[in-house]
Order: C-alpha cells, then structure tokens, then sequence
C-alpha cells in the first residue's frame, strides 16, 4: 500500500466513523426502540422477537448516517393478516410519540423519526433459513451472519470506506433511482476480498458476469451461477444461494464502479469519496454551451406527486425509455437522455438531440418488389399528397420519398402525449401527471426551470458535462 | 383480348415492322457484306463459314432500328491469334471502304457503319453445341434456334411488340448501361408464352426467382435452376442449360417491367411503348421544386473518356455505390442516388440527401463498458478537444459526444476525394478523371450544367419525380 492510499484512507475512515457518543447514543437508541416495542408485543399478547438489525446491528453504518433496523419476528403460524395488520398496530402504538409513516416494500413497514434518526420497524417471519415466507425474512440470517464474519476480524472500518466509496462515485444504494450496491452487498465484498483496497483491486478486474461466490455455494462452478442468473454482476447470497444479491446493480453503476476503482488505485484521491459538488453554470453560460455544442435539448415537465420513489423511478425511467423510442423511430438522433425528480411532484425528462428539427423529406423503404405487397403500397403512395417522389425499385424493394408527419420533435411529442401518452409505455401512474400537466421545452426554453430551482440546475450542469465528476 | 388492347397492338406493330423495302434493302446489304467477308477469306485463305445471324436473320429487328450481325465461322483448330488477328484483318480489308471502328467484348469484334445501317463483325469458333470456345459461339446457336421455332408460327410481330414495349418502359438492352433484357431474351420469352400479351400476363405474376424453362432442360426441376443460378429471373438458354439468358436483368428491370405488364393489361396505353418524352423543367421551376422538397442535392462531375459503355458504367455503378457509402457512413441520409454519362467523357453522380449539413454534434457509441477496448476508448476521448460530453455508460457500453469532422457533406466529398478516391472503391477507371476534375456542387449550384446540357436537365427532372413515367 503506498503511502498515499494509507495517508487518504486513513483521514477518509477519522470522517465515517461514529465517535464513541455517536455509538453509545445511536445504540441505546436502538436498545430503548427494541424494548418498546417488545413491550406492547407483550401487553397484547402479540408472540413476536424484537432484533436490532442493519448496519447498526453490524456496526457497520456511516458517521451521521445511521438508520437503526428493527426486526419483529413473528413465528409462521401466524398469517399474513397479522404481519401487515396488529403487528404493525404495536409498532405504531410503542412509537406513538414520534413522528412516524407507514411504507411498503413487499409488505408494509413502519418508519418513524426518533430523535433525529430513522427508524425501520420490519415485521417478518421467524423461519428457518430457505423457508422464507415474507421477503423481509432473509434480513435477520443477513445481519447474523455478517457478525458471524466479523468475530475473529474487525472489518468494519473496511466496510465503511467501501461505502463511502460507492456514495462518492454515485453507485451506493439498491433504490431503482441509483441501481447501485446495496449496504450489505458492499459488507459482502468486504468479507470476500479481505479489504476495502482489496475489493477495488478485484473489481478493477471485473468481466461482465462475474459471480463472487463467498461461502462456495456453488462449488467451484460460476458458470452454473451466471445460468441461474443472467445480471451484469452476481454475488451469490451467503444465506441462500437462489439469491443475486446484486441483481439491483444496473450495468451503468457496475461500470462506473469498476472504472473509479482503477483510478483510484492509480491515482489515489478523497474526491472519490467526497466528490466536489457540481456547482450549476451561470445562466447566461448555459445558454452559450448549449449553442456551442450544436445539439438541442428538449426538455418535457409534468407534476405527479404521491408515489413512493422506487415506483416513481421505476416509472420514470419506463417512461423515459418509451419517450427516447418515440424520438427515434421519428428519426430524431437521441444522444443522451435522463430522468429528474424532485421527489415531490415535479419531474422531468432531458434528451440531448443532434437536432430537433429534421428535413422536411424522409426516404421510406417499402416491401420486396415483387412480393404480394407491393400493389397495395404502390396505391397508398402514387401520387398520394404526401409524397415527394417516386416511388421507385431499388436493391429490390420499392422505395418512396414522403414529407415527414413530424419533422420538429416538439410538435411530435405534444401530440402524441396529449393525452397521457396511451399506448405509447408512459408509466401509467404517470399517465395522469402528463396529460394534465404537460410542458415541451426545447433549446434556451429550458432556462425557466434552470432558473427557479437549483435541483434541476445541478441536474443539468451535471447532464451537460456527461460524465462522472471523478473520471479526468 | 379487348378491342382497346387490339387497337393499341395493332398501331404499334404498324410502328415497329419494317417495310417491304427495309426488309429488301437490308436483306441485300446483309448479304453483300457477307460475301465480300467471304471472298475476301477465301482469298487469303482462311478457312471460314460467314452467316448472317442476330435480328437480320431472325427477321425480328424493329423498324429502322437494323443491326447487322455477322458471323465469321473459324474451325476451332485455329488459334486464338487467328480469331484475334487474321480473321479482323479480312473484315478490315473487306469493309475498308466504310466507316469502322474495332470493338472489344470477350474479344476484339468489327463494328462498320454501312450505308447508315451498323454491321458488326463478330470472329467465333465453328463448335458442337456445348463446347464453346469463345463468348461468341453461343451466338449462331441462338439465331438458329429461334429460326426454327419460328417456322411453324410468325411470331416475329409479337417479338416485335415485346422488344418495344420494353424499350419504351426502360427495360431494353442487356448493356451494363440498362441492366435490361437483350433481344434474344424478348424472343425466347414470346416462345415462352406464344404471343406479347402472354408473355405480359405470365409477368404480371412472376415472383423473384421466377424460373423460365423454354425447352424443358431442367425437367419441370425449377428449383435446381434457381440454386444453379440465384438471380432474380432465371430463363434458361435452350442451347446451353447452364447459362442464364436473364443474368443481365437487374432486380430494378424486373421490377419495372412486371409492374409496367400489370399496368398495360389494366389500362392498355400507347405510352408503354412510346413514353412522353420528359420535358426538362425551367430553371426558374427547378428552383422551386428544390427549395420546396426539403431536401438537397449534392452533384459530384467529373470528366473521364475513353471508355467503351460497358465499362464506363460498370465503373459509374461501381463509384456511385462507394459514395453513397461514403455519405451514409457519416450519417448523411441518402434518399436517393443516380449516375450520368453524356458517354463522351463527362460525367456526373448525383445524391438526394435529407439534408448536406448535419449538426455539428454526434452521438458514438463505444466498446462494451467491462471490455479490454474500454481502457483505450477512455484515453482516447476523456478530455478530448473534440469531445463534447461524456464519456458515459449506457446500455453497457461507453458512449461519447464528439463534435462531427464533416457536417458539410461538399467538405467530406471534396476531402475524401480529392486524390482520386483511392481505397474509397471509386471504380480504378475513373480515378485519374476524379483526382483531375472533380468537382462538387450542391443545391442551387447544379443548375450550372443544368442550363448548359439538356441530356443532364433531362436526366434530373426524372431524377426528381422519382418514377417511372408510365407508372401513375
């Protein structure tokens, strides 16, 4: 290790460690949080086993990051009814005083606001391993067995600059917003490689598929592994070995993980934990990159609130693939596009086009010449209004010249979601928010939203440079 | 047959058989320039069998349209130096009195212009059927083939018909030039189908690949016809089964001449056999259709002679394909694209493009994000004076913005092709006229030679409208 990797690791873990307040603090927390809620279980006669779990469970959370998990284990004789009904109820009851909300993943859960710290309370079933009823099961042999790691060696230092990492180059978090490494998948890698240096030299070396397979569970065989699971990067799960447990890590974070972990290696530096925040340009300096670049941005706002963020991204990004398939099969060259939320009800969609005004005139390629088709294309094009010339034979099939129905993309993208966007794969939580609320921007129009909200700005600065801030 | 198909055969068949005196007066020179031939061998010597064959001898050529084939018969004892040397120096001495000129085939032949009428002489070899010698020696074969098909029934009316209907929608003439079908083809198809409208109505539903077998070579085994020969019509030669008298047709021909048959039989016209000649526009007109299509042309001319036909358009054809590669390859969309030869020396290509400038960005999707490529895509483009944005991940491969070297398609053609166009596959012929002359217009700027030659006005008002003249 050089002297550099040890000088910027070193003052990178003083900054993600908790104190020793911070760690007595946040562990009677948990402590006083579990005994509550044990305690109602008790007065209603509820037969539940409270655990502290998570990264606080492990000793393994962030400094000032901490989010305390409970588990409340009910035994499989009782049903779904219960999980999602009286065992929530205790939650709410034991943490009445504090502000809380209900979520839901698979199934419902509790958060609630305890002096400053987020608190989950997950119900799930005590069961054993590989019977998992609900999908919170598997968290308690997760937590078990990571401290099961961590009994002859301390990694969790390792852990942490792992996951520092990861949030410094954009890759932390399983949220579909990200698509990035979960807490206990990074924990995982720990284990795996030994140390936080060791999992990025092994990442720098990284093919697509490859399968990290701790515990063995597949014998030596990780072809069999990447059979089963067909993902860009696969790490079997120490406690069931039909589990991908980086299945949520899209292609993109994979990459970029993978490609940070190399820079870092050859230039060793704190931005890649603590990336310097984009500032956004100047308007007026917008204004002049976007002509510089001789591209169009067009830019589409709606507002649609009341989603949770996993269903509102996984809508946003469906709808942004959907919306980038229009544009091109409308022959707009698409160079980059991206989704934007504020999380609150106001979200966008960017395109970077080559243009988002095409030639009046396109070429349409019409069927093989002397196939079964070409009469009844020959009568909808000959002399038809909207033809410019032809039709015509060419490599065997015939061809026509048309005036395009659309050659400005924002009279394309008005019209064909005017009405939500039906038929057309809008998510359809968002259907609603597009057909009410629809803006089409394009060009210096985009100044509007850049100047009234600094989140957008941020976006857009950083969409305009393109590339992650700690690659060159 | 309707009485408005009867009347518009009637008065083309009128149009296209020679007169009494024609047929006298060709039939005399014919003969007179065959036993000059004859004479002038025996004198010297050589052992030859002189014949009058093509059109002259089958009574099938159209009205003022004679050629003059004639036959020099070598015994194939003789050598190549004889075909090549002796036999053109008889021709040269017997018809030393006219106007000739040597030509060039498969071998040298003796075109002479006699009395206004083209006598070619053609030196073959006196073979059994099946083992040929020379290109040639198919050729008294095939003369004496349809002789004899035609004893028994005069179809030379109806061969007559054919031949100027396919003249008439473009599809006469089996020279590199038409990619059409020859004389010989015309005849053989109204064998086929024992009359002109049979053979129009057996093309109306001809298929690609359709298999055409006169004399039954392939015995009613079409399909090992088309394995033998994979093109897009297939008539097999009487004389010869492994020759395809159609191999010349262009898949284009084919297409316009069935689409031309089903037409006639649905509206029987004398415009089939005797378009409207295109009237080239006004300049002033030309303009406005330019400007009001959307579209630009782009112009390439150059001056290259010396080039007999066949060659010359082989290598137009050639040249025409690699520049339209050249464009697309750099994303300039190609509606359409054609050659022009006033067969003296000037030449012209030219493009119909959406439009010759594109944005001065572009999108350029990289190796696979975990790839080898990937380390060296990244030193290429990170940081890059022509890198506008990224590089990013994306679909599991990086993609960069870089700005376009040619958004101007005149700079491409000029910079691409200003030293002749060498590992650009413009046809070899043609490079040294290309590197000398070239020169690149677009839009408005072809007007220059479209008001100084009316061949090439011609030629682009056709270019323009985009079909065939007889199609709607």
């Amino acid at each position: 290790m050089s002297a550099k990797v040890r000088d910027v690791c070193g003052k990178i873990l003083g900054s993600v460690t908790p104190d020793e307040e911070e760690g007595q603090r946040i562990s009677r927390l948990a402590s006083d949080v579990r005994d509550r809620l044990a305690g109602e279980a008790r007065k209603v006669g509820l037969e539940a086993e409270v655990e502290v779990g998570g990264s606080v469970a492990k000793g393994t959370w962030l400094r000032g990051e901490a989010d305390v998990d409970i588990f409340m284990l009910l035994p499989p004789s009782l049903g779904r009814g219960v999980l999602e009904g009286e065992c929530l109820e205790v939650a709410k009851r034991a943490l009445g005083e504090w502000p809380w909300r209900e979520r839901y993943a698979e199934h419902p859960y509790l958060e609630a606001f305890v002096e400053g710290v987020t608190v989950n309370v997950v119900p799930c079933y005590y069961v054993k391993r590989g019977a998992w009823i609900s999908a919170a099961d598997r968290s308690p042999f997760h937590t078990a067995y990571v401290r099961s790691r961590l009994v002859d060696q301390d990694l969790s230092g390792e852990m942490r600059l792992l996951k520092r990492f990861m949030r410094g180059v954009g890759a932390y978090g399983a949220e579909i917003r990200v698509g990035g490494f979960s807490g206990y998948l990074c924990e995982l890698l720990v284990i795996n490689y030994g140390s936080f240096l060791g999992v990025l030299e092994g990442a720098s070396t990284w093919r697509r598929g490859e399968v990290i397979d701790v515990e063995g569970l597949y014998g030596g065989r990780p072809e069999e592994a990447r059979v089963m699971f067909d993902a860009p990067l696969i790490v079997v799960d120490p406690v069931d070995r039909n589990r991908n447990v980086a299945a949520a890590v899209a292609e993109e974070r994979l990459a970029e993980f993978v490609f940070a972990s190399r820079g870092f290696l050859k230039a060793p530096s704190e931005r890649f934990f603590y990336p310097p925040e984009t500032a956004p340009l100047e308007a007026s300096e917008l204004v002049k990159r976007l002509r510089g670049r001789g591209s169009d941005l067009v830019l589409l706002t709606f507002t649609q609130g009341g989603l949770v963020p996993d269903v509102l991204w996984g809508q946003l990004y469906k709808t942004l693939r959907s919306v980038r398939g229009l544009l091109e099969r409308h022959d707009f060259r698409v160079i980059r596009a991206s989704a934007w939320s504020d999380e609150e009800g106001l979200n966008a969609l960017i395109f970077e086009v080559e243009s988002s005004v095409l030639p009046s005139s396109k070429r349409h390629v019409g069927p093989p010449a002397l196939s079964r088709e070409a009469e009844s294309f020959l009568n909808r094009h000959l002399g038809a209004e909207d033809t410019v010339s032809g039709p015509w034979v060419e490599g065997g099939r015939w061809v026509v010249e048309k005036r395009r129905v659309y050659p400005d993309a924002v009279h394309l993208l008005r019209d064909k979601l005017i009405e939500g966007g039906k038929g057309l794969g809008v998510g359809s939580r968002l259907a609603g928010g597009v057909r009410e609320s629809l803006e089409v921007m394009v060009k210096e129009e985009v100044l509007g939203l850049y100047a009234s909200c600094r989140g957008f700005a941020v976006f857009l600065t950083g969409f305009l440079v393109g590339r992650p801030g700690w690659l060159g």
